[in-house]
């Protein structure tokens, strides 16, 4: 018997998504997101954000991504982003492929954020130069941060308004958005269209659902258009979109969606807390949201696979391993995890 | 209360496909496809074609399709399908987009069916001017057809022979497949492989899942890392594969994909009777599938809707409509359809 | 000793265009368009046109096609063009390319005109049926046309005019555009501008320049920013533009362009004179410009050959040859054409 | 009266290469690179480099650069260049374009030349990771850099051997080679094929040529199918190819080429000895070619401009600035320069 912190990609889904499955499964419904509960998306979303906002349901967080990122950009426009953003290194080239081409612009950082010197740094020397450069269009962060940690409402607004001086276009990936939300106690409006971020991948897969992400629109509802086309272009206007919509219906209705990240939070908490008083295991970042980065010995890591955890290595350097937690992972799981770190349990 | 016809798209999912989903949503699975219900499917599906057959899961229909055909097509090269085919008349350039600006080439066809000596004429027109012209790549065949027709096996070979003969790939756009293949009585293997085709679209989502469908390859399974490539690159890699694939299990499992499309195939074949037998409705095409195409007149259509009938009125002339028939639709629906076209039954 | 009557593509160049190119090559002159001789090239085009022109010179007519109607439209919109259009038959894709997968519809028409029902045809089935059509975004006309005939400027009105209704860009190649102008003996005006023509693909190359094209904008000036990075993004940005910019300029001062262009007509309406007094040859199309197109029997053709004639055979049908007639065509060639058409003038 | 130094872009042609195109303005050529001219150029060029060579004659060395990254990289694989190369930063995205949305990773390196090591490890962070990791397919060197630096033979070889373990495609930008070459004093096949260069874009309109580049293949044979469909699609065949061939050709006969890119290099020597002697002014990259960059103060600059010398300030950083020789630049306009920098000239 294993226990799983490889992803919470690996999670299932929970039970209130299935019920809304069942739920949606009856009788007949228009195609291609004209059903009653993709109708309802817009007036739920905003109610959620307080504000008004243009919903896209989609099945992937890639989708969403290169569909936000397309829309915006011109194929020789520049998109800026944290170096080991997902849209940068994870997606085979969507965001390139949605975009005719346009160029993704892989910024340093520490932690996962985007240092906003070194964003400007690059903006000024790839633009400029006519015809010649690419126009810069847009920056995208992703909160919770592909190292697990978490932008403070500040942090984005001193990002998006630089972008805003220059009439970039400012995207979100919200893969693990929940977690981040979840993590900082906001309103959700604080970290995206009050900070000055006008379009969110909303992630749910990952948090909970089956397979239900949504493009939103705070600003801009104009490009709805461009968006709905480049959804149907690239396959994914769903006939049957009311299992989608009733997924997402079911994740954000009376906070399911900020329990379920509370307790992935909670759990990795935990961990990094272990982590933290453990005499060799080191922890690589801030842990702030559901993500553990732990450096250890090769030793280490062996010992914790015979315990039957699973885990990922990490590949950009030697004995840097990484652990999520999810929605449903329980505290028996973790208190093994956090026995299993011990010194002395024994090794393979 | 109103009884739908409009489309096999608005039905809802069979028993059998949620049962499906709930056992597949029991603890972790390894993600993108690598999920123990993926691993299936190759074996599953190769004994079904009685082939070896390579797998892509995928969620929409137009999905399959383009990657299908951006992998056998460079983007100067050709395909050839049907004037009212999927892929060129309702995927909103999806073939173009994933083939990088490829050309579709709409033949003439009497009934949905591609004509075989207007497609040679036009490969003829096109092609042989070196550099300048288009590549002939690729041959689609819709089937059943999008006029509710199907080939017979050895009309899918005489096609699939003279774009064998120029070295061109072959697909098949199977989004009603299982309606042929019920219509026909046939083994699947009769009209894919058997028949020459290299690629099918395997289409589950109208006939009674939620949203699965497949690439299926017969031959040439070297083109599945690019097929691969493709369905990362648009965002089609599911995290979650698993509900897919289990839902595409659980269709093919025990013929129940073929029960479903023989269900729908009967109620359409009753009400074409209907029809027939009508004094001024007359039907359009051959029913030979699902699908039932009725020229009639503007007070005969809305005597239908104040029945409470619900239908599709086909945009490409005046008076022509059709009706779908789906894998739940109830004798008792069918046979309130047929009642309401009788005549002097009143108008709205 | 060999006679060509091949293509206009194979012409040397005129003498004026040689001293130009002399003239210009002396010192030093800004790159990328920004010299003496290309600054020029608004304000001597909008004299000759008698509006407001931007030009953006280029070597290919292939690059001003694509660049023109990748400019207006979308990746999900549709040019519509007539059947046997240079865009559609002979570029091999480029208006794809540019265009990021947009879709040329082909119409047919006779003698290489487009009819415009059949165009309006086409645009119904194709539309209305939201994001799952393509948006009809704009008609490109030839002039002259690929059969060697001209529009009249009522023509041309009649189909811009439908195109404008709904919202259509409008396009001319006119990589023969001087034989047309000087076949009608009008104003470039009259079949431009203001017969509602907004884009130009304005040839020279093939009417006495090296490699000179332009792609004017008589309306829509905004697009030039667009026009220009799809110019530079293609590669079409030359470095020392100035000798693309002199030929142009050489090329349209003091009516050269059309005396060149009447000469050509002139040698064509020579031969399809001698072919309509000839008992057996036959003029397959309207002789209006610079190309002739003559069907006879396969001895007749070899006649011609053995009497140093060369010429294409035109692959659409058996015995259907094109002779095209230069700016440089001498009285003396043609007489000798004329002459090789004579019967019992011996066989090979 | 001014003298330039802006960029060898801005020179005019040399007379060999204007007489050269004379010779080919006369009589009837085969159009679309069939013509005589046209012809000759495998032979030549593999006579040059000494092995069989393929030649794809084009118009500007964007379109080299781009046929030659597309014909070698899947739109997922990514390629491998320096920050500062021309198709990094100067191609408005060209390659993403011609590559459907393929990857550029800039490499770090000092002097313009491609930091080994830095490249290996980008390659190691960018794989590796299945689909959803970029598949690494070339690496494009250039030659000589954007630094006005040369790589050794040896130099390259390294790089290009890292490559090819890697099965990697390697090209060699060479708008500068002929400077490369005669810097050098080495045999053309010392840095291209013999170090393991496969694809060179090879400039000319640099270095006295109008606007005549070409892709040469010195292995792969097999990718000019590839390279001449791009070249076609995107607009670069020319119709009347002779008079780009025609440049070619005269371009490297009796060693003009290295003729005039060694008066080239000779007058950035001198300039160069004359900065290293400044008390003030400073070299900012070892000048192994025809370019020089050089630091100094605003009011030194200033001095330069008031005695008529024209050259780019360089915006990476202030006070910096470009200045190229050219061909055609005399011993007299270096003197000047060299003497415009000497102090106490006094300021403007």
């Amino acid at each position: 018997m294993t226990i799983n912190f490889r992803s919470d990609n690996e999670s299932p889904a929970a039970d209130a998504i299935l019920s809304a499955l069942q739920e949606a499964n009856s009788g007949p419904a228009h195609a291609y997101a004209d059903d009653d509960w993709s109708l309802q998306l817009n007036a739920r979303f905003s109610e959620l954000f307080g504000t008004e906002t243009t919903v896209i349901p989609l099945s992937t967080g890639t989708a969403a991504n290169s569909i936000a990122l397309a829309a915006v950009t011109p194929p020789w426009g520049a998109v800026y982003c944290q170096r080991n953003a997902h849209v940068y290194t994870d997606e085979s080239g969507a965001p390139e492929f949605y975009g005719n081409g346009l160029r993704l612009v892989p910024v340093e950082g520490d932690d996962g954020l985007i240092d906003r010197n070194a964003m400007m740094g690059l903006i000024r020397a790839n633009t400029g130069h006519g015809v010649h450069s690419y126009a810069p269009s847009a920056v995208s962060l992703t909160q919770s941060t592909e190292r697990g940690t978490v932008y403070t409402p500040e942090q984005i607004a001193a990002i998006t308004g630089e972008a805003k001086k220059l009439g970039m276009a400012t995207h979100m990936d919200g893969a693990r958005f929940a977690n981040a939300v979840a993590s900082l106690d906001c309103h959700p409006a604080d970290v995206t269209w009050k900070a000055g971020v006008e379009m969110l991948s909303f992630g749910a897969s990952k948090n909970g659902c089956m397979a239900a992400e949504a493009l939103l629109l705070f600003d801009h509802h104009d490009l709805r258009e461009t968006a709905e086309r480049l959804r149907k272009r690239s396959g994914h206007l769903l006939s049957k979109m009311r299992y989608v919509s009733a997924q997402l219906l079911a994740y954000i209705a009376d906070g399911l969606w900020l329990e379920l990240a509370a307790n992935a939070n909670r759990q990795a908490a935990r961990f990094a807390f272990a982590v933290g008083a453990h005499p060799e295991a080191r922890l690589e970042f801030p842990v702030e949201a559901n993500e553990v980065f732990v450096s250890w010995s090769e030793d280490g890591f062996r010992q914790l696979e015979a315990a039957g955890i699973e885990f990922l290595m990490w590949p950009e350097r030697d004995n840097l391993a990484r652990f999520v937690f999810s929605h449903n992972t329980t505290d028996a799981e973790t208190a093994t995890l956090c026995k299993a770190l011990e010194p002395h349990v024994g090794a393979a």
